[in-house]
Order: C-alpha cells, then sequence, then structure tokens
C-alpha cells in the first residue's frame, strides 16, 4: 500500500509515470527564452476565437490532445480528467475540456493548481482507479488582466511588482504506463498567510507557502536540499525568489544553486518588460511540460521538486480587505 | 484493491465511512421545513461579519469545527481537506478553512462539489492516504446573488425558473473509523450540455447531468432503479426536477417513488416564495447532513445513491453568450 509520509506527504510505492505532456502558449511566450520548447504556439491570442476566455480553453483542448495524442491513447481510454484555471467558477476548463467527455474533477488552487492535478492524478493512479488521469491548467494573460485587474483596453498601468500572467496551458498523462519520469511521492500544502495584501505583489504573497512547503518535503521524506538536482517553483518571480532564498536560509538551507522558478525563465526580463516576471497556472504548467519534463527525461536531473505556488484571492477579497495567503503543493519526479 | 466499475465509477473494496457530519445554515433555511434538524442556525445572515462573503467563511469553518468535533478528532489528525464554493476564485472556502490548517485541496464543480469532495475523500481514505479526510462546501444568498446576480440591495427582480440559493455549509468526516453509513462506491460525471442558455433556469441546465450520471451509475453497477431507497439529487428544483422525470422515463426507469431533490425539500414551496427551490453547494450539503444521512443511520434507507449536480457557469460566460452545461457526480451510501 501506499506509505504516508511524515505530516503532510505521500510516497508512491508504485510510483506512476508522466507518460506525455504538452505546452501550448501564446506570442509573447513564442518570443521569450523557451520559445523553440513549446509543442504549439500561436501568434494569435484569440487562437482563432472572439473572446479571450474561448481563447483560454481553446488552449486547453489543444494541450489536452497534443498530450494524449503523443501517447497514443484516446480520450475514451482516460478514466478520469483533474483541471483548473484562473478565472471566476473555471469557466475556462469546464468549457475547454467538455469537448473531450472525460469525467473530471474540477480544481481551483490559483497558480498552484498544475500540482494539485498532478497529485491528484498521481493519487489516482496509485490508488488503483485507473489505467490513465489527464491533468491540465491553463492562464491567460487577457482573461487575467481582466479577470483580476483591468480589461486591456484600459491601458492600465501595472507596477513594478506585477507580475506577467502566461497566455499557456500545460497538460500532463500519468499513467501506469512506463515512460522515464516517475511521480514518486507528493507533499499537499497547507494555506499560508503571513497577512500580506498586496495583490500586485503576489510573489511576495506566495513565497512563504513555497518555503512551507519545500520545507515540509525535506522534513516528511527525511531529505536535505541536495537530494534535489532542482527545486522548480511556479511562478514567485524575482521578487518572490529572493524572499524564498531568505526564508530557506533562516532555516539553514542554501537552495540559489539548485533553484529555477518557472516565472523567471519564461521570459526575458531585459527585452520583454514583463516586470516581476511571468504567473498564472499555465506558466509552471508549460516550463514543466516544454523544460523541465527533458530534462528529467534525459536522466540530466535525476530527481527535481515542482512547487508550483498560489495565491488565494478573488478581486472581492482583496477589495474586501482580505489578505492574499498562499498555497503551494510539491510534486517530486524522478528519472528512471 | 479498488476495483474500476464500468466506464466512470468506482466500487470500493474497502469502503470508507462517513464518520459524523455538520450543518450549518442561515435564518430563511432555519424557518424552513428541515428548521430542527440543522446542527447550527443564525438569525444574523452576516454571522458577526461585515460581508457576506466572511459570513459564508464563517460557516464553512463552524461547519468543519463542529463535524471534527462531533467525531471527537482534532484538526491535527485529518490528512487533507476537499473544499469548494460558489464564489470566483474558491474564496470562500481559502477563508474559511484557512485556520483549521489541514492540507487542503480547492475544488470547483458549481453546485456539484459536495459529491466531488466525497469522491476525493473517499478515493483518498480507500487508496490508503490517511485515516481521516474532511470534505466541506458552502453557498450563501448574499454572496451567491452578488456573485452571479446583483447586490441584494439592487431588490433584483428574479424569475420564477430561478433558484433560491441556500445559506448553508455542510462538512463531512470520511475515514476508516466504522460508522453506520460507507461510502460503497462514486460515479465521477462528465459535462453535459444540451445547448441551454438560460443562467436563470439551473434546474433545466443540470437535469441532463443528473440523468446521465444516475443512468452511468445504474449501469456500471448493474442496479435497477430498485436498488435503491432513495436517488437524491443536490438542486435540481421543481423543474429540473420534472425534467429529470421525463429523461429517465424515456429511458425506461421511473423514479418518482424514491427521488427527493435537496432544493425541493430545504425551502417550504408556499410559505417561503423560493421559485424554483434551494439551490447552492450548501444546499445538497447541509441537507445531506442534516436529514439524508441520519435515515441511513438509522437503516430506514439502506442504499442512497446522491447525486449534487453543478451548472458550470460565470458570469463572463454567460454575459459572452456561452451555454451552461451540467455535472453531477453520483455517491453511493449505504447503512452498515
Amino acid at each position: 500500500m501506499n506509505h504516508i509520509k511524515g505530516s503532510q506527504s505521500i510516497s508512491f510505492e508504485e510510483s506512476p509515470y508522466i507518460i506525455s505532456s504538452a505546452s501550448v502558449v501564446g506570442s509573447k511566450e513564442s518570443e521569450g527564452p523557451l520559445a523553440k520548447l513549446f509543442d504549439m504556439s500561436s501568434t494569435d491570442d484569440l487562437f482563432g476565437g472572439s473572446t479571450w476566455e474561448e481563447a483560454e480553453s481553446t488552449m486547453q483542448k489543444e494541450a489536452c490532445t497534443l498530450a494524449i495524442g503523443k501517447a497514443n491513447v484516446s480520450a475514451k481510454e482516460i478514466r478520469y480528467l483533474f483541471g483548473g484555471d484562473l478565472l471566476r467558477q473555471g469557466v475556462a476548463t469546464s468549457m475547454g475540456v467538455e469537448e473531450l467527455q472525460i469525467p473530471m474533477f474540477g480544481l481551483f488552487g490559483a497558480c498552484s493548481t498544475s500540482g494539485e492535478a498532478l497529485a491528484l492524478s498521481a493519487m489516482s493512479i496509485a490508488g488503483g482507479y485507473g489505467e490513465y488521469m489527464l491533468a491540465v491548467t491553463s492562464s491567460h494573460f487577457g482573461s487575467a488582466e481582466k479577470e483580476f485587474r483591468f480589461p486591456l483596453g484600459y491601458a492600465n498601468q501595472r507596477p513594478l511588482s506585477a507580475h506577467w500572467t502566461v497566455t499557456g496551458s500545460g497538460a500532463f498523462l500519468v499513467g501506469k504506463k512506463k515512460s522515464h519520469v516517475r511521480i514518486t511521492g507528493i507533499t499537499v500544502g497547507k494555506i499560508v498567510d503571513y497577512g500580506l495584501k498586496d495583490s500586485q505583489n503576489m510573489g511576495a504573497c506566495m513565497a512563504p507557502a513555497a518555503a512551507d512547503t519545500i520545507l515540509t518535503n525535506l522534513e516528511d521524506f527525511g531529505r536535505s536540499v541536495q537530494a534535489y538536482d532542482r527545486i522548480v517553483t511556479g511562478d514567485l518571480g524575482y521578487i518572490g525568489q529572493s524572499i524564498l532564498y531568505d526564508f530557506m536560509k533562516q532555516k539553514g538551507h542554501d537552495i540559489e544553486g539548485i533553484h529555477l522558478d518557472c516565472g523567471v525563465q519564461i521570459f526575458d526580463q531585459d527585452k520583454q518588460d514583463t516586470h516581476a516576471g511571468g504567473s498564472g497556472c499555465g506558466c509552471a504548467a508549460v516550463t514543466l511540460s516544454a523544460y523541465v519534463l527533458p530534462k528529467i527525461q534525459k536522466g540530466e536531473w535525476k530527481r527535481v521538486l515542482f512547487v508550483p505556488t498560489g495565491a488565494l484571492m478573488s478581486t472581492v477579497s482583496f477589495n474586501e480587505g482580505a489578505s492574499v495567503p498562499g498555497i503551494a503543493h510539491g510534486i517530486v519526479l524522478e528519472h528512471c
């Protein structure tokens, strides 16, 4: 049976595999440093649709279709789908995956949703609930600005601590069929609230949650930082990353040499003017699919801790004066 | 190991128990037919807070605290929490469960979320991932009207097909410890879309999903309608209920004698002026906790299929002309 590890973690005795994955991105992402690694990119950020929301749904559908196509399975063979996004009532996912007709669990973990979806997919496979599970998340700059800030037409000015929401969707087929990447364990995050109220500085809001989940993971698995070739956070960006380093140092861990943040990787800070870095459910998902997983597949990295982080807020919550707590889920990925 | 059943279902070999549950409701619910059955009710629909959102979070916290208190366990003993609500970015849940500090999975399944949370809790227990899981959902009339229609101060007029969102939260402790109610199986729902676009007639939007999940459940488990003492839908209301009966009749099943809908049960149609009936994540959850579970505990009903239904929409989606698809998750509850 599966092993409960420490206070918040699971160590899978028969670890599920990430059989295949896919990344679909928009125009800005396809001009960034990872441009050549994505499976599909569009110069039209509407993806042929008429609204940003429709575009985001199209990306999810394409990412799912690509991921299952790569593994040469059909949608009918997939037992359950775990998906989510940043929009109110997760509508990008509902509309995006509808056509696939896979029984589905809708999720919300803000930008940590890719970790949540991978965790539940892995738990479902290792629990014996099916042969294949599909995990998918997305975000879109246009729909996110409209949802959380202002519609793009308002030409709203953004503070330097703000992130640039990634237009992208990543999908992951998890199952029993062998590949070169296994999910050997997970650490489910708790809500961590330092009382910060600046929704335009999400890196600072999320960094304590990242630190909490990383530290819990190390403790639960009895590992040192050196047990990982890379610790990959989702979208802390430049500000959140430096706060994470401080938190980890306070606890006696230096992660600078092995840490990378998807929000830092995906855009060129000098040329692309994305302020604190990339963010969104799509940021961690497409970077994991296009950049991180291939390195694990090749064995370049043997063991990686993937820790996407989410800022738990809505426009109503921060306008009503509530703080912006964070959450982060840890996924242990190993080469095999 | 756990048994995969048919196309969408799971039959648990070692079925988890619903160890305890709790219901917290607002003023209107405490004047309805089920008034005396709820664990806690407040004449102040703000529950001592200053916003509807805060009130909804308070209800979730109280429901969780009551459920785990009844079972005499502490929050620390609960491995994972599965929770969700109707508000954008599930903010009632994030703010509501934060203090409990249980590692958590945020969910969104509209008004089917109680089914989704119970399904994932049961899968996690039967998969060996912990001793106790907590499932919680909520809705609030004030926050839901603001989210989906207009703030209450606008005195917006509602069509007769509209539902009245239940102010309430239900929490369920699922685990290995014996009780008189087991979750013996689940049927995970697919998104069902008949192209309906009237967000003020959710019963009609959700009825096809309810029928789809009930029919799939019967097929997957090889059961007839008579195998259940009751089939309990979440919030189809009067309109959705009559559509469900038609769908079932078309497929050769008469469920009228054994069907009940939480949205029909919770309010008095003659005296409480709630139009099509109650709705919201809280509707199915509090009715399950206060009315349905005690009947199963006593053995009055031996086997019940609980099928909460959700309308997958946001104000953005229906204002942009998208249809309102439905989803329903089936939970098989048995007396033991």
